[in-house]
């Protein structure tokens, strides 16, 4: 098979369409021909050096997408029925997802959300596991919560304020312009922040803090974050844009009965992924299939421009998500 | 009525046993007769002026206690049953403990658990709601979990151990000195460091990290609580006598999918903390009445020694609990 082989770790961008064995099947896992892979940060972060995969995972970037089941190898859906070869399915996977051949544990498997075809399910997943396993099983949103996304323009902001609206929320972003407010108020937010203009904790304070707030940027916003929340509010942290080690004011932490998370899916193990994945298609699917949540898709790309890709995603030109298309074997 | 005074506000030990008004009664609040306080280092706090009352709580120090229900006002239990003038209660309260009446809300009334008397209960309540909230309403503890209880062989820590080995936990302990370490061992702590010797988190990482850890150290701890911290681990700060502000390295709370909470029981509203109340009495109040957990009392003092009660705790002599003894009014 072919896939995106790094050839120089010093070098994020060289990232080439090469030859590459065919992943190895363990017990439980279906071989899945990939036709599309969804770009994520993190795959920036690991061109770069700064976030490797899991023991015993491929080198290979991507963490999702979509493709053909080829060898269903006894898999089952959570219902105990089986994968069949041919199947059409979308993928959460620790890496490996820019590629032609992809091993993937049947708890990671996806039915494709009704009505979308495979490039528009390909860069769902992981969004949607994300975004729902931290706002609903970490944070517990529920209906006249305010959420505050910070990125609401990015992907997971784009998701999340139409997840919380749907889940009955107020919602907060941050955007560092205009025009990706106002792609951020289409969706659905309420409380539209430009970051570059304003301090986002004296708005949310006006507005009586967040109880949820759904962090990408880490120890530059911690102590805004804190200031930003509400009584018994939870941060939830799941990336560190804005560094690693910040100031935590634990008094005014203790004052609102805060909580903060720290949290991402990569390094979960196959147990906690599969109970992730069946929550997120149980009740994020239905969100999709009926238009409550909209998937917004940036542009589609052959996989060979993934250095190109990245580079777009890190220059702030993307919102929503960016599709890699990978040609047939 | 008599109750204790801060005389002068900048003198923490100007405690004096003088009259004041009897409390006036709201809707739903019970006047109880107070027979003994249990005493708390929240009140050495406030008496530094550190801590202060809610707004429309009374500068009157001493957040529990016990006595006998002079008027019950209305007031019922949670099943609905009213309070009856003569009933012997235990009370949880934001304020006022020190004094021969106390206005009790009807959610903060507790009965004495089977086979204890007043004396018994007085300082019982707040640690019970608060080792109780804490480490099964806000971390979920659960049987196999290692917990950590910093301070080990104080009020919270007595408790704690027992408890969290009531609820098949490994416990981990820190305290200051060999002698306590064996207190801490008497009640059930399975893992003893002395912290003036050893690093906690070191220790912790030894045997796998804790899973919950419960800390009333704050900045001075942070750093080494995230590294104590086990996969999915949850840090409550409950006190913070090592500072309040510090760094927090988000990294490595990532790398953990770590939690922390910051939490406390006076600022609580009425409604929440008689959730909290209702819920120690079923779960906790059985352990006591069967031996699980044994109530520490270190001494019993008249509420007039208060002052010499408080230099006591702060001194690091108290083993447990101290309890004030009221005179009659």
């Amino acid at each position: 098979m072919h896939a995106i082989i790094q050839t120089d770790a010093e070098d994020p961008s060289a990232l080439s369409w090469q030859q590459a064995p065919i992943p190895e099947l363990k017990d439980g896992e279906a071989l899945v021909e990939m036709k599309f892979a969804g770009l994520n940060r993190a795959d920036t972060l690991q061109a770069a050096g700064h976030y490797p995969p899991p023991a015993g995972v491929t080198e290979i970037i991507g963490l999702e997408g979509s493709g053909v089941v080829k060898e269903a190898n006894g898999t089952t859906r959570p219902d105990g029925t089986p994968w069949k070869n041919g199947d059409h399915v979308g993928v959460l996977l620790s890496g490996g997802g820019y590629a032609q051949y992809a091993a993937v544990p049947q708890g990671q498997l996806l039915p494709l959300p009704e009505g979308f075809n495979l490039q528009q399910t390909a860069s769902v997943i992981e969004v949607a596991c994300t975004v729902w396993s931290n706002i609903m099983l970490t944070a517990h949103v529920k209906e006249g919560d305010t959420v505050l996304f910070h990125g609401g323009a990015g992907g997971i902001g784009i998701f999340g304020i139409q997840l919380a609206k749907a889940l009955g929320a107020t919602v907060a972003v941050t955007a560092g312009s205009a025009e990706k407010l106002e792609t951020c108020k289409k969706y659905g937010a309420d409380i539209l922040i430009n970051y570059k203009e304003e301090d986002f904790a004296e708005v949310l304070k006006e507005h009586g803090g967040a109880d949820v707030i759904l962090d990408i940027i880490g120890a530059k916003y911690l102590d805004g974050n804190v200031s930003a929340l509400a009584k018994d509010g939870h941060i939830v942290i799941i990336g560190m844009q804005g560094g690693v080690k910040g100031e935590l004011n634990i008094g005014k932490l203790l004052s609102k009965r805060g909580n903060i998370s720290a949290t991402g899916l990569r390094y979960r193990d196959e147990e906690d992924k599969a109970r992730i994945v069946e929550d997120t298609v149980n009740n994020v699917w239905p969100m999709l299939a009926d238009g409550r949540i909209t998937h917004h898709i940036d542009r589609v790309m052959p996989v060979q421009d993934v250095s190109a890709a990245h580079k777009a995603l890190l220059d702030g030109e993307i919102t929503g998500k960016v599709v890699l298309e990978i040609p047939n074997a």
